[in-house]
């Protein structure tokens, strides 16, 4: 159990968080940069072609260029541990992560989302063993195997159109009726290789060490499928309860003002655990970029450097 | 006198013009690019080093790898004239630069800003000739020789500072007094190798074929100083004029709302150019792609596609 002080803790390392910790020590506030991993959903995904300067570029290599950059500016970056409380304590915060506490002026939440889960019986155990959260990262693993991808949407769809050309046989498994564009749809109907069950609700995750199969209920039905890989395409939500107090939307994500001042005074916000309409990482980058440069601003006017 | 149709264009082609035109194509828009130059204020600098995932890079490198990157998309892109005026026409724009005109059904305005001019005689015809608007650039052309730097504020202070080092003698002339960090004037005032003349009005620039003078008021009094360069460091202004009803704040930069829009309907805008508060690179980026998405819904609900 450690504790130390700074004048601004950035919570999270994708984008946004990279990019509110190097604004943060442009403007020479003493930071410090908490997160489980680094480079957030950026790590869903094998390569980016949408952030302007890199025509094409695997991710690992752009999140390894941006921790370098920002690492070169000086802040402290603890990882390993995801904060898991905000607090507010005198005229600032204390951050909670693993054993350590840090105290801090202002915070930015720079969270984003994280995948949705199923929460059944044997979801957690077999994560990594056949459970995924990311058909891009982890769909090539499941050549000629049988595979379930469970959810009702468009990432759901997505996910069974590319798994088809991969796996021996896709089970969708959607707990309504599936919800996206019907000429997508209908592609699904026409290959040879997709079971899709509507209705179908997923009670358990079933397998010893790794997944084996996956119960479903469907009506008054009970039918246990046998398959590899189990995708969990439920959407993403907003890592948001940090701190007691915050305002959120219907989506759970955090209210932000035009600085990007959160309702809780001295903590910020930035990208996609916002409710700035874009989920992109070159606009998640910058809207970090600028919750830094407020929250220096916002330091200055209360009187706290 | 060419005309040629496209769903949009993106006027300017800074960092905020080049992500626009990225995001169009990534929308697959049918995109024109307009523009005197590819680069926009980052020709004005020799280095970028806050554009998060670039360490340090060279300003011709990053405008050459989002150029690249935008080009690859598929954008056409006319580069050498500005554009010089957009009108509305039926449910679209025409939107006219040297001899062409383009016919688009929305525009993004990306212009960004430009040095602004002293409007006395010599200055237009010695541009290029000893007359610069940008000390970092071509400060060290002028080793060794007299040089003035006309301007009141900081960026004039810092380009007095810097030429210090390079001129054999330097001449501040500000309109007013300066207005600038009370220890960077000091400095000035240290410097066995500068002139402060505050109260001085610049009235013309003299040289045949290149800078060799330039004659100030101050009082009642007119003298003519002998440089061979001339720094005007008098600030930036937004290029907001190309369509008329266009609404801008106190400083002449183009009103947006939430969706980029301006006040023209179809007429949407993005980075310097706009009332945004902070002027980053990374910003500017994140503003362009934001109002090409915008622009591209706009398109879609308005049934224009």
């Amino acid at each position: 159990m450690a504790s130390a002080a700074y004048d601004i803790a950035v919570i999270g390392a994708g984008p946004a968080g990279m990019a509110a910790a190097l604004y943060a020590r442009i403007k020479r506030l003493e930071t410090v940069v908490i997160s489980k991993d680094v480079g957030g959903q950026m790590l869903y995904g094998p390569a980016i072609g949408n952030y302007l300067g890199f025509e094409a570029i695997p991710s690992a290599e752009l999140i390894m260029r941006m921790r370098t950059q920002m690492e070169a500016h000086g802040p402290t970056v603890v990882e390993g541990n995801a904060a898991t409380k905000v607090e507010r304590k005198g005229r600032g915060f204390i951050v909670s992560a693993g054993h350590d506490t840090y105290q801090v002026k202002a915070v930015i939440i720079a969270t984003g989302k994280v995948p949705r889960r199923l929460g059944v019986p044997g979801e957690r155990e077999l994560v990594g063993k056949g459970v995924t959260y990311c058909t891009t990262c982890d769909g090539p693993l499941f050549k000629g195997k049988q595979v379930a991808v469970v959810g009702s949407g468009m990432s759901a769809i997505y996910a069974a159109l590319h798994l088809l050309r991969i796996a021996s046989h896709v089970f969708l498994l959607s707990d309504y009726a599936l919800m996206g564009e019907p000429h997508l749809i209908g592609d699904l109907g026409k290959a040879a290789n997709v079971t899709v069950i509507e209705s179908a609700q997923v009670t358990s995750i079933n397998g010893d060490g790794k997944v084996e199969s996956v119960t479903i209920h469907y009506g008054d039905d009970t039918q246990e499928i046998k398959v590899d890989g189990v995708f969990v395409e439920t959407g993403w939500k907003p890592v948001s309860d940090l701190i007691r107090g915050l305002k959120l939307n219907k989506d759970q994500e955090i209210v932000i003002d035009k600085s990007h001042m959160t309702s809780v005074p001295g903590v910020f916000a930035a990208g996609d655990v916002t409710m700035v309409a874009e989920k992109q990482i070159l606009i998640a980058a910058s809207e970090g970029a600028r919750s830094a440069m407020q929250a220096f601003r916002w330091l200055l006017d209360n009187r706290r450097l």
